[in-house]
C-alpha cells in the first residue's frame, strides 16, 4: 500500500498498516460475515446462499484467468437479470477488468456499436442471444472468447400458485447445458464454473480502476459510453443505500427487506442496487426477463418488499394486479428514468405501491437525488402528497447541485428560478469513452451539465421541469412538456400522453399532443382532452400559451430501448408526416 | 484536480471535469440545499438555522486566518458541548487544520501532556478551563492565541419546566461577553466572528490531508495520539448512520429524527454523529456540560430522539427519570464505550430507551460493529433479547474482522473459538502520533490489533468476552471478566461489579470481585452474591474456577475520564493493599 497520509513525517502510516483502498470486493466485508446463510434466488429456477455466491464468485475468477484474460480487459455480459449476472458484477471487476453491460434492448446494429467500441475480449452470453451473437463473429472481432449462458436443466421448475419448485444445480442438470451449445464458444458457464477451484485470491489494487462501462440508450446520434471506477460505485452505493434507508417507516430499506431488481443489470448498473443489497446482505430474487405475470408471482412468493423500476414499470405492476384483482401491500419501488405522472402516481398508491421518486442519469451512476420521507407528507391533503412525491427528491448525500441560466451563472434555489441543472458528485463518469469533445461539453464550467431543465425549492425539493431539447419555445417563453404532459394524462381516456414542439411560423414552435387512449375509450374527441387543458389556465396551472394546439393519436407510443419516450422519434415522424 | 483515472487514455478525464475528493467541506453539500431552515440549539441558551451556521462557519474560518494560522496548523478545543464546537468540527478542518479535540475530563497533568504532544498553535477555550489555562502560558509554549469562549450574556435563558426562553446573540449579549476576559487572549469568540465577513471559499485539497487528532485515555502508560483523514471521517460518517438507518422502526436514524449529542466532542468525534447528523440535515441539540438534569430538559424539551452515550450515561438518565418518576417514549441510544451488562440493559428497556449496541474505539474513529435490527428479536423471550442486545452487533459496511490465536492464525466464527479481534476498515487510525513503536505494533501482521478478545457468530454477531489485558488466566484456562460482571451485576444489591485477576501461587491468577453496593443493601454479605456465581456454574453458564474466590466492597468503582472502569487502577490499588 502506498502511504495515504500526505503531511509530515510524525503521522507517518505504520510499517504494515493497511491503507483500505475502495474497490468493490470491499463491498462484500460485511455479507461474508453476516450474511453467509441468507440466500439469493433466480427466477424459479434456482436458491443459493451467499457462502455459496462466494465461491462461485470465485469459481467465475478463476474461469477469466484460465482464459487468458487480464486486468483491463473488457468483459461484456449479454443476459437478463440473472445470478449469473450478479457473480459477473462483482468478479470481472474484482478481477480488475472491466465489466461491460449491453443493453440487449437496443437495436440490434447499435448493440453490435456498443460492442465494436468498447472492444470486449470476453462476451458472457445468454443463449436467447444468440442470433445476434452469430453476427458479432463477424463483425465484432474483439471478442475472442464466449461463454454460453443458458437455463437448459431448470425445465422441472414451475410456479404452481403457491410456490416454486426450486431445484439445485446437479451434475445432471449440467450434463443437460453441455448437450446442445454452439462449437464457437468456450463452454457452458455452470460446467466451466464447476471445472475450477472455488477458491480465490483477490488482489487489491488502486481504487480509481475502471470498474464498468456501458452506453448511454443513444436517443441523440450514437451511444455514448460512459465509465465508472471502483471508488466512484462504492460511492455511489454507500450515498444511495443511506438516502433510502433513512426514509419513514414503509419507505426506506430495512436489513430485513427482501430485494428484487425491476430495472435491468444492464441498465446503469441497476442503480447499483445489486451492490447495495448484497453489502448490506438482503435476501435477493433476480427476475429473468421481465414479464408482468412473472415479476408479480415473484413479488408475492418471496415476499419481495424492495425493488425499483422506470413508470413503465409502474404501469406493468399495476395491471398486472388489476387482471388478478389484489393490490400490494406496500411494496417499496424506488421510481426515476423519466418523470412519473401524477395519474400514475395516484394509482400506485390504491395498489399498494410505496413509490418513491428519484433523480440519476447514465452518466451519474445513476443516482443524484430521492425523496426523503420524514414526517412532511403527514399533513398534506392526497393531492399535496401527489403532487410533492412526483417531484424528484432532494440531493442524496454528498451531491452538490446548481441551476445554471443560459450564461453559467447560479440561480436561486426559490423554487421558481429554472434553469440547466449542473452537478457535483463523487461518482460522475469523467468523460465519455473515446468522445473527449463530448466529455469536454459535458463538464463544461467544472459542473456536470445534465441538460435537463430544472428548479429548486427553498427545502432543497428538486422539479424537473423539461428536458433541455425537449422543452418548446413558444413566443419566446419556454413551456414544459412534463408540465402539459402531466395535466393531460388526468384525461379518465388517456393512457399515454407525450407533448413535443413543432415549427410554427407565428410563434416559433407550438406544443403538439401525441395521444394513446386507452382501448375502452378510443372515441374521445380531441376537444375533450384539450379542455382539461383549458380548465388547468382557469385555475392557474398553466401558462395559455401552453395548452396544445393539436393532438395526434397513436396507436402506440414510440419509446426508446429503456421505456422512456422517444421524442427524437415523434419529432423525426412528424417531420416526416408519418404522424 | 489530479486525474483520477488510472488507465490508458480512452478513460481520460474531461478537461474541467471535478474529481470530488473526500473531504469534510462535503458532507455540507446535501444540508446546504436541503435543510437551511432546519434549526441547532446550545442547550437553553440560543437556537439557530443551519443557514445562520454555514455562515458562522465561513466567518470562524476568516477569524482562524486573520490570527495568521496556515494549513497545517494544529487548532485545539477546550470545551464543553456546545455550537461552537461543532462549528471547529467544521471550520477548523475545513480551512486544512487539524482539529485537536482536548479531553477536558483527564487529569490536569494527562490534559498538559497531550497538549505539549500535539502542539497546538491555538486554542479555543471555555472559560471553565481557565485556571488550567492559566498554566498553559508557561507550560505548554507551542500555543501563540487563545480565543475565549463563554456563556455570558445568555443569563435571562431558563428552563420553565414547560419551555425554554431563547436568548438570540446580539450586539447587547457579545458587549457583555467582552467585559471581562483575561488580558491574555486574542478575544472573545463571538465578538470575533462579529467582526470579520460570513463569506469564505473553503480550498479543495487531498482528502488524505490529516482532520484531526486526540488522545486515547491513557489507561496504559501516557496517552497515545491517534489521528484521521478527511477521507476516514466522511467514509466512517457514510457506513456507520447507514448502518444505525437501516435498522427498523423506533431503532434507526431517519429524517426527522432530533439529535442531541451524550457522548462528549471531545470523545472519539463523539462517535461522528455530530457530523452524520449536520450530513443528514437534521434538528440538532447540543447540551453543554453533562448534568442529569439538563440533558433529561433537553431531551423533553427538543423532543431528541436520537443519541448515543457510554453506559454510564445510560444509568444517569434512567436515575433521573426515576426521581421525575417518567420514562422515555422510545429514545434511540447507540450504546458503546464499554460493555453493557444485562442488568442494565433490562432497566434501560423498562424505562423507554431503544439502546443499540455497537463497537468501537478511539483508533477506529470509533464505528466498527453495530447491533442490526430486523426482525430477528420478534421472536425472542425478553432474556433472549436482552441477551442478544447485549452483545456488540454484527460488522458496519466495509469492515472486515478476524479473530486471531496467539499465533495469528484466523479462528473459525463459530460463536466459540475465541481470540483477538483484528480489524480493517477506511477509517483506521494508521499510527500512534510520533510513536512509530506502538504504531507498528498496533499493525502488525497488516491486521488493526484492538487488543479485545471476542468470539464472532455464524451469523456474525460480536460478542467481546474481554479486553486482552484484562482477562484472567487461571490454571491455564481464560475467564472472561466481562462475563463474571454480567452475571454477578443480576444480584438485586449489586450497583456496580468489576473483576480483576489477582496474583495466585497456586492458579497463576484467580479472579477478585470489586463490587459497589446499593445505599439501601450495604449490609449484603459476599456469599449472598457469589451464589449467583455458584447458580451460573450448576447451570452451565460458567465454568467452576471463573467464580471469585473473594469480594472486596469499595464505596466508589475507580474509573477513567471517560467513565470506563478503571481496572489498571484496580490492580495498582490491590498491589498497594489499598484495598
Amino acid at each position: 500500500m502506498t502511504s495515504i497520509l500526505n503531511q509530515h513525517e510524525d503521522y507517518s502510516q505504520a510499517e504494515e498498516a493497511y491503507g483500505f483502498p475502495l474497490i468493490i470486493k470491499q463491498l462484500l466485508n460485511r455479507a461474508k460475515i453476516a450474511s453467509t446463510q441468507q440466500t439469493i434466488s433466480y427466477a424459479d429456477k434456482v436458491t443459493y446462499t451467499y457462502a455459496e455466491f462466494f465461491k462461485r464468485i470465485n469459481r467465475l475468477a478463476n474461469v477469466l484467468k484460465n482464459l487468458g484474460l487480464q486486468a483491463g480487459d473488457v468483459v461484456a455480459v449479454m443476459d437478463w437479470d440473472s445470478h449469473r449476472y450478479l457473480e459477473a458484477y462483482f468478479a470481472v471487476p474484482m478481477s480488475g477488468m472491466i465489466l461491460q453491460t449491453v443493453n440487449v434492448r437496443l437495436a440490434e446494429d447499435k448493440v453490435l456499436y456498443t460492442i465494436n467500441h468498447a472492444k470486449p475480449k470476453a462476451l458472457l452470453l445468454n443463449a436467447e442471444f444468440e442470433p445476434m451473437a452469430k453476427n458479432y463473429r463477424h463483425e465484432a472481432p474483439s471478442i475472442e472468447k464466449i461463454i454460453w449462458l443458458d437455463d437448459a436443466g431448470f425445465d422441472d421448475a414451475n410456479f404452481d400458485g403457491t410456490g416454486f419448485d426450486e431445484v439445485e444445480y446437479s451434475e445432471d442438470n449440467i450434463k443437460t447445458k453441455q448437450a446442445d451449445i454452439p462449437d464457437y464458444v468456450e463452454g457452458e458457464y455452470e460446467a466451466m464454473l464447476a471445472a475450477v477451484s472455488d477458491a480465490f485470491d483477490f488482489p487489491d489494487f488502486d481504487e480509481n480502476t475502471i470498474a464498468t462501462t456501458f452506453y448511454t440508450s443513444g436517443t441523440t446520434g450514437d451511444p455514448k459510453g460512459v465509465f465508472f471506477t471502483h471508488r466512484q460505485i462504492v460511492l455511489q452505493t454507500l450515498s444511495s443505500t443511506l438516502a433510502s434507508a433513512l426514509s419513514a417507516e414503509g419507505q426506506g430499506a430495512r436489513y430485513n427487506d427482501v430485494y428484487m431488481p425491476m430495472t435491468p443489470l444492464f441498465h446503469v448498473h441497476a442503480w447499483c442496487w445489486p451492490y447495495g443489497a448484497t453489502m448490506i446482505g438482503l435476501k435477493q430474487v433476480y427476475p429473468g426477463r421481465y414479464l408482468p405475470e412473472v415479476l408479480v408471482n415473484l413479488i408475492e412468493h418471496h415476499k419481495v418488499t424492495l425493488s425499483h423500476g422506470v413508470p413503465t414499470i409502474l404501469q406493468m405492476l399495476i395491471k398486472e394486479m388489476a387482471t388478478r384483482g389484489r393490490k400490494f401491500n406496500g411494496l417499496k419501488l424506488s421510481v426515476g428514468g423519466s418523470k412519473l405522472n401524477e395519474g400514475l402516481a395516484e394509482a400506485a398508491l390504491e395498489n399498494g405501491i410505496e413509490f418513491i421518486s428519484g433523480f440519476g442519469m447514465s452518466e451519474s451512476c445513476p443516482v443524484l437525488a430521492r425523496m426523503a420521507f420524514g414526517d412532511q407528507t403527514n399533513t398534506m391533503t392526497t393531492t399535496e402528497e401527489i403532487n410533492y412525491r412526483c417531484l424528484s427528491g432532494s440531493p442524496i448525500m454528498l451531491v452538490s447541485m446548481e441551476i445554471w441560466d443560459e450564461n453559467g451563472k447560479a440561480l436561486p434555489m426559490d423554487g421558481e428560478s429554472t434553469g440547466e441543472l449542473v452537478v457535483r458528485a463523487p461518482w460522475l463518469t469523467q468523460s465519455y469513452f473515446k468522445n473527449a469533445d463530448a466529455g469536454n461539453e459535458l463538464w463544461r464550467g467544472g459542473w456536470m451539465h445534465t441538460q435537463d431543465i430544472a428548479c429548486i425549492s427553498p427545502n432543497g425539493t428538486l422539479k424537473i421541469t423539461d428536458r433541455l431539447k425537449d422543452v418548446v419555445k413558444s413566443g419566446g417563453e419556454w413551456i414544459s412538456s412534463l408540465e402539459v404532459e402531466n395535466i393531460l394524462s388526468f384525461h379518465p381516456s388517456v393512457a399515454e400522453v407525450a407533448i413535443i414542439g413543432v415549427a410554427d411560423e407565428r410563434w416559433g414552435e407550438r406544443p403538439l399532443a401525441l395521444v394513446v387512449l386507452k382501448p375502452e375509450h378510443t372515441d374521445t374527441k380531441a376537444e375533450d382532452i384539450l379542455a382539461i387543458g383549458h380548465q388547468a389556465v382557469e385555475k392557474g396551472y398553466l401558462p395559455k400559451y401552453g395548452v396544445p394546439s393539436e393532438i395526434k393519436f397513436l396507436i402506440e407510443m414510440p419509446k426508446t430501448s429503456v421505456g422512456k419516450l422517444d421524442k427524437k422519434k415523434m419529432r423525426m415522424m412528424y417531420t416526416e408526416k408519418l404522424i
